[in-house]
């Protein structure tokens, strides 16, 4: 990426992050060139994309200014949620969600789908084609346990962009990012253990933590910064906890970046308190900067942290390939992933093994990264439009989803059943809980091209949420 | 099937079981034609081909005999497993066979691979090519967490043929049989639990019992008939055990069809005891007789009948695709398929559907069928020939595997390292138990199209093992 791009997209999140508020004066021409180290002309490229974005508003002689009429919805609060271990509830909730097969029918805001329409996928369904058509056929052909060499060094050569220094010996290629967050809960807990969990949190790795028997324990989690290290730090010194399990970069559903030096005093922490540390990156290579952020993995020394993976966001859910570096625990994930599934799908493996190798990952992700980001700004607009004053919105960094926050009285499972028949689906906060807070919550998905059939569904939703409220209004 | 072809399979059959030795007289024409209501001709076909496979011998006037030197080897050993539930250890022996990568150097029969070469199979990847060029790219989606209906209407269409009756809509489409396995498992068991299995048992189902923590209790079992109710009833009075685990049809290492009334006096041992059954029917459809045997799952009543089963053994292991017919599991089994793997990879569903709706499934099983019974008797053939005096064999009914005993101090991982080295590869009998028993015991795959290459494996495998047995032989 160009260096304005790469400065227009640094201020561009410090505005959108509220370090710069709407009125503000944004630092002049000549200091921005001082403190990174570019010509004027390309801090006055930057701000001229800023300004298409509706970011910058330059005032003769005055320079650039945050619009005083930007509307940056409020973020959402920081949860509260129970100060104990919880047995995980809402799988009804959930299995609803798994359930919705997709449909022309329904615009499926709920669901954790990216865009498989771009063209820069062609790439993958042309080796799929080819590997279909080998007369020696090796996707009819049994994969061993650790998944096939040539995807496990290019997944190892990937995983460097997020300064990860991982063996290919040392990867397991799974059947999705699920299978991997299943394996690692297996390999470090048992049943009746207790594991700490950013909250909201994936409702797939805490009902993983149901299915085996854990408790979670949730644990405050800024929209921004992410889990509270000082909340982290107190339930540690409690509870018996054995893992942390969480999203830190791109996080679902809140879509925030964890800080660098927050990763790193999670770290010491997991170290200080000896617990493992089961990290999930499925949206890492989706964040809106480049270079996207760094893994706690990154950082990790004594093989404590389990990072998780797949190409399901990144390129297509269906071909169900993860993967996972178990670090200190491969005996055991190799055992699990034994258990589980045997061996994972060799045919989409060959694939993606193929399309990475011939480069055609990093124009893709570019231009996925793009799109998103475009989305994420258009659908927070229509969320400002069509949704009831005072709604807060998160402000993802990364990834294809917004988490809407509500009047706490909110109930969006009503919602839900109220857009039946609308045409329209969402994914319900509760989800995102152990024990089925956030009800006042939802999370929307704008991975689809923005068309006028999505704002349209966006409507409804904002629309048929003013409905309930005024219900539930005691006026 | 013709009447003679099956006239001459039953036939074969009872001379291969034992019910007529060598120099026995067969049944005259006449006797054959009044017993089974078929002309006389019928009858003269069914000999003439049970003549051309050296299983019947005509004297002049005196009609049809056994010959009187055919060579059928001893059958296994009872196994005498411990009469309490274990712990499962062998992960070690099970982890070397399963990182085991396909080598053209290696012949590997220790493998659970069939044979995917075979011309009728061209149809399934011409499949996978096509939907790999469809416009809309299928295969990109996930799919939901039940599975395609396609398939699965497609599925329980199948599963006619073995008696069974199910609505598409009580299956899950699985990652291959193993993960239909380990949902099971978890959903009837806790951990700490104790599952009745057949034994030698199938090392796949054991392993999930181990890593998801329950015990297993080996019953022992007959190598022609299956699992020993007498034994399991017993147990079942003394051990308070949640389920029985077992491969009934065409088992896997032994070969056997347990017989109809068996399966249904197990079913009743089980509503009297009021456990599950967990069915594993991966090589049921590999059956050498036609039609295939009944499923235990076709005489259940009250849903307490979990089939598991694949297209690994029938068509190709590298597409992972299975199912699980969970009775009234079923919606413990949905959430644990939800933590397993989300979903199933949508584009080799798609394929295998589009294979079966076209009818090419049948033909397809026929030439398999055909095959891996003739290489049956010729593997059998090889063993008698390169193995030492005394070495016992199974007599599989199905499938292509073949489970052979030696002296009871023979040590097969012994055996396996001695191989190495020699591009030859078998399964130990240890990892047939839960607590390390049949090491004297192994299991070689005859999938392959008999080769001049796999002949000489086999005498490989049986020069090694006379000159161990030499070794340990105290003379």
């Amino acid at each position: 990426m160009t260096l304005y791009v790469n400065l227009a997209e640094l201020l561009g999140t410090r505005i959108e992050n509220g370090f710069y508020r709407p009125g503000d004066r944004l630092p002049s021409v000549r200091a921005l060139s001082l403190e990174h180290g570019v010509s004027l002309s390309t801090v006055q490229q930057a701000y001229r994309l800023l300004e298409d974005n509706g970011l910058a508003l330059p005032r003769p002689k005055s320079g650039y200014f945050v619009p005083a009429d930007r509307k940056t919805p409020a973020l959402p609060a920081i949860g509260r949620p129970a100060q104990r271990p919880v047995e995980i509830s809402q799988w009804d909730q959930v299995l609803e969600l798994a359930r919705a097969a997709p449909s022309p029918d329904v615009v499926q805001l709920g669901r954790g789908m990216p865009d498989v329409t771009s063209p820069t996928l062609r790439p993958l369904t042309q080796a799929l084609g080819r590997i279909s058509r080998r007369s020696d056929m090796p996707g009819l052909y049994y994969d061993n346990i650790h998944g096939r060499r040539c995807l496990r060094e290019q997944v190892a050569r990937l995983l460097l962009d997020s300064g990860t220094n991982i063996d290919s010996d040392d990867l397991v290629i799974t059947t999705g990012a699920q299978e991997a967050l299943a394996i690692c809960i297996r390999s470090v807990c048992q049943p009746g253990d207790i594991v700490a969990v950013d909250s909201p949190s994936f409702h797939g790795a805490m009902q993983a933590l149901k299915g085996l028997g854990m408790k979670a324990l949730e644990i405050p989690t800024d929209p921004l910064t992410g889990i509270s290290l000082d909340a982290l730090e107190l339930a540690l010194e409690q509870w018996p906890i054995k893992a942390i399990q969480l999203t830190p970069s791109c996080n679902n559903p809140l879509g925030y970046i964890m800080p660098e030096d927050r990763k790193r005093a999670l770290l010491t922490l997991a170290q200080r308190f000896d617990v493992a540390i089961i990290e999930d990156d499925v949206y890492g290579d989706l964040a809106y900067t480049y270079p996207r952020p760094r893994t706690i993995k990154s950082f990790d020394e004594d093989g404590r942290v389990l990072l998780c993976s797949s190409f399901s966001k990144t390129l297509a859910p269906g071909l169900r390939v993860g993967w996972v570096a178990p670090g200190r625990y491969l005996d055991r994930a190799l055992h699990m992933k034994y258990i589980s599934t045997g061996s994972t799908a060799t045919q989409p493996q060959l694939a993606i093994s193929d399309f990475l190798k011939a480069g055609h990952y990093e124009p893709h992700m570019r231009r996925m990264r793009g799109q998103y980001q475009r989305s994420r700004d258009l659908m927070t607009g229509w969320v400002t439009r069509y949704f009831p004053e005072g709604t807060r919105v998160s402000r993802p960094q990364g990834g294809f989803m917004l988490w809407i926050e509500l009047p706490e009285d909110f109930d969006s499972l009503r919602l839900n059943r109220a857009l039946q028949g609308q045409g329209v689906q969402i994914a319900v906060g509760s989800i995102f809980s152990a024990s089925g807070k956030y009800r006042n919550c939802l999370r929307m998905n704008f991975a689809a091209k923005p068309t006028a059939q999505i704002e349209d569904a966006v409507r409804k939703v904002g629309a048929a949420t003013a409905l309930l409220m005024q219900r539930t209004d005691p006026a």
